[in-house]
């Protein structure tokens, strides 16, 4: 008999609870041994819950307890849930996990942690809910160097982009609408602002890479400057605006980073609408291999952690090259040294003067429309430009106009 | 030293010896063992090969040798694969395959004995090309109750469909520019008459429902039938025609097909296009997951392989709840007793009269139109209706009407 803990009872916890009994049959043929949860650690009460026997609030019943082996902690956020996983590793006990600020902060600290004291470390569902991508990427980089990856991250800013994009809605508009439906916090700016998506991408990134890539090197824009009009030039340009979490390998260094980009209808991403997610993995074998599906939630979410949770009472040997070593902060490359397309809007006296300047500094651009367009705006896109160079002659026609919009062009 | 066999050096075979040995040192930190290739068996010559010295024509050498644990067979076809994986099973080695027809004729058997015999039967690469598959619905399969499953499955089909939508061409001519391009084989027949995705569906719906799916049991319809008019009414309709394979738990039963459908332009499943394959996966906790990618090539498929050599060579305690029973006929219900919606397009000389009889039949029906459209021609659909009474239906109304085109519409 194996016998687990779950630390948090919150809406992942109580799923993973739910999602583990409805299932136990199933559960115990894969494992091929009984198991049941010990405990469940959370401070607040829970004397109607038909659970409520194994509630504890004092995490160290937990850590000293020998008879618990897999504890899943779903707890959320970097403290205590990082001093408690720290804990029941050095303590010798395999441990899952749904948080995101935990994998990307100390993935590579847990990580060899786990490997020394031979015990297990599963995140499944710290990236994409419910869709499988942490094993799938993990048993594709064997065979493949994946050279790129990018993803629509965060299903909160994707249901308001959506909204934007199919109802002419501003961004103000959709976000209320948003929250009214509980696909945004009240406080939505970790979502909104692009850390939710920096943390998922740095953990896909630190596993495909096999180094640690902190939120903290990794330039993160959010969608809270993206206007109505933005995303009626985008129509024009064919396609929509995405939230895009991208990673690209640089021969032994990586470009990381989190923007809103406008990305060509013709790319499986720009059809991801509303709530969902999309990852693009891109392996020299297999190609670009898409995974899709909700990317949070409470059951999807849930059954990513019972699924780990098998895994890890298993004591699977796969574990140990479910890994990634740390790096310095050298490893990302500075924004300013890599190259991308921009699309450009700005309000200005002279249109041709500013196109005058742009070609001399960009070469060609191509200019876009929108309906009502205002005469004295220009919206155009460039070529590949240098980021650090772009921001000084950006800096430049900032002079003799307003840029009222900037945002990347990706080709994924 | 893990020593490993290669069986068959064709497209498949040849690209798993290229991916192999290019990423023997990520192999070999994976397995945490050193692991070579003793032998590629092939009946031809390779005398010009970097690997000539390991080429051997007789399979009793690979079954007779002590030292070879894992062996991957990719000769493709029934014979002679199925008796070199069953004796080697019985002999006590691991089997990796890319044989859709081998898995889907016989997996329940090879399963077994690999059981009984404690070794692993993977076929990772028989569905799905490079896209993980087979492990990811595996994992799921602990945490949810998978109820649907309906993929494009056969690239050249859609490569043929897509060309026939984009580009308004006939199924004939889009037939003959796949050959050029060779995605069609010069006998086209597995691909456009559905068997090859028919294979696909049975191993996924043997893995999703525990039961095996015998290929004999699913009513299979390919594309040969598909005319640009059909392409057209289609449109109309919003969305795409796509061959697809699917299956759908009913109870302790499953309905299984493989057919060509109209797919709302709102599904993920009508943008996938050319040669690529997505499949989705409906599991009660996770909703809908889709799975993306080349379903096909030989880098992509050899990926696959190379990834089930590994998780084999590490001897892996996963395999075994990787499995599924054998099943009885009765276990995939009668076409005739399920329920669909369909598509008719007819020629006749009074519309009023056969609408009425439609409706009166089937309810009401939603009239489709096309340019051009023939002046005796009258396309609808209808409502779901139980299978085995449409096609008596259909009888009546080919009495006094050419029922030119006839297409499932699912709900995907």
């Amino acid at each position: 008999m194996i016998k687990i803990a779950v630390m948090g009872y919150g809406v992942v916890g109580s799923g993973t609870v739910e999602v583990f009994y409805k299932n136990l049959d199933n559960i115990e043929k894969k494992i091929g041994d009984k198991i049941d949860i010990k405990y469940i650690l959370d401070l607040r009460d829970f004397s109607d819950s038909p659970y409520k026997d194994k509630f504890i609030k004092d995490f160290n019943i937990i850590l000293n307890d020998p008879e618990i082996s897999v504890v899943a902690e779903v707890i959320g956020g970097l403290n205590p849930a990082y001093q408690y996983v720290k804990s029941l590793l050095e303590k010798g006990k395999s441990v899952v996990t749904s948080n995101k600020e935990l994998v990307a902060e100390k993935g590579a600290e847990l990580i060899k942690t786990a490997r020394e004291k031979n015990v297990n470390f599963f995140f499944e569902a710290s990236v994409g809910g419910g869709i499988p991508i942490i094993r799938p990427l993990h048993h594709c980089l064997s065979a493949n160097e994946i050279n790129e990856i990018a993803g629509i991250l965060n299903g909160t800013t994707n249901y308001i982009l959506t909204k934007m994009i199919d109802e002419g809605e501003s961004f103000e508009a959709a976000l209320t609408q948003a929250q009214k439906l509980g696909y945004a916090e009240r406080d939505p700016s970790a979502d909104v602002e692009g850390a939710d998506a920096c943390r998922k991408i740095c953990i896909l990134a630190s596993l495909a890479f096999g180094k640690h890539v902190y939120p903290s090197s990794v330039h993160t824009e959010g969608i809270t400057g993206i206007a109505a009009e933005d995303i009626q030039y985008c129509k024009d340009f064919g396609g929509a605006v995405k939230l895009i979490g991208w990673a690209s390998r640089k021969g032994n260094n990586a470009a990381v980073m989190v923007c809103p980009a406008f990305i060509a209808a013709s790319s499986q991403l720009s059809s991801v609408n509303d709530v969902f997610n999309a990852i693009l993995v891109r392996g020299d074998a297999t190609g670009d291999v898409i995974f899709y599906g909700k990317g949070a939630g409470k059951l999807p979410t849930a059954s990513a952690v019972v699924s780990d949770i098998i895994m890890a009472a298993k004591m699977d040997s796969n574990s140990k090259s479910l890994y990634w070593n740390d790096s310095d902060k050298s490893f990302v490359l500075d924004r300013k040294s890599l190259e991308n397309k921009f699309y450009l809007r700005l309000i200005c006296k002279d249109k041709n003067e500013i196109l005058g300047a742009a070609e001399k500094m960009w070469g060609k651009v191509k200019i876009l429309h929108r309906d009502n367009e205002n005469e004295n705006e220009i919206a155009f896109i460039t070529d590949k430009v240098n980021e650090g160079r772009f921001d000084e002659d950006c800096a430049v026609i900032a002079e003799k106009a307003q840029i009222k919009g900037k945002i990347r062009v990706l080709d994924y």
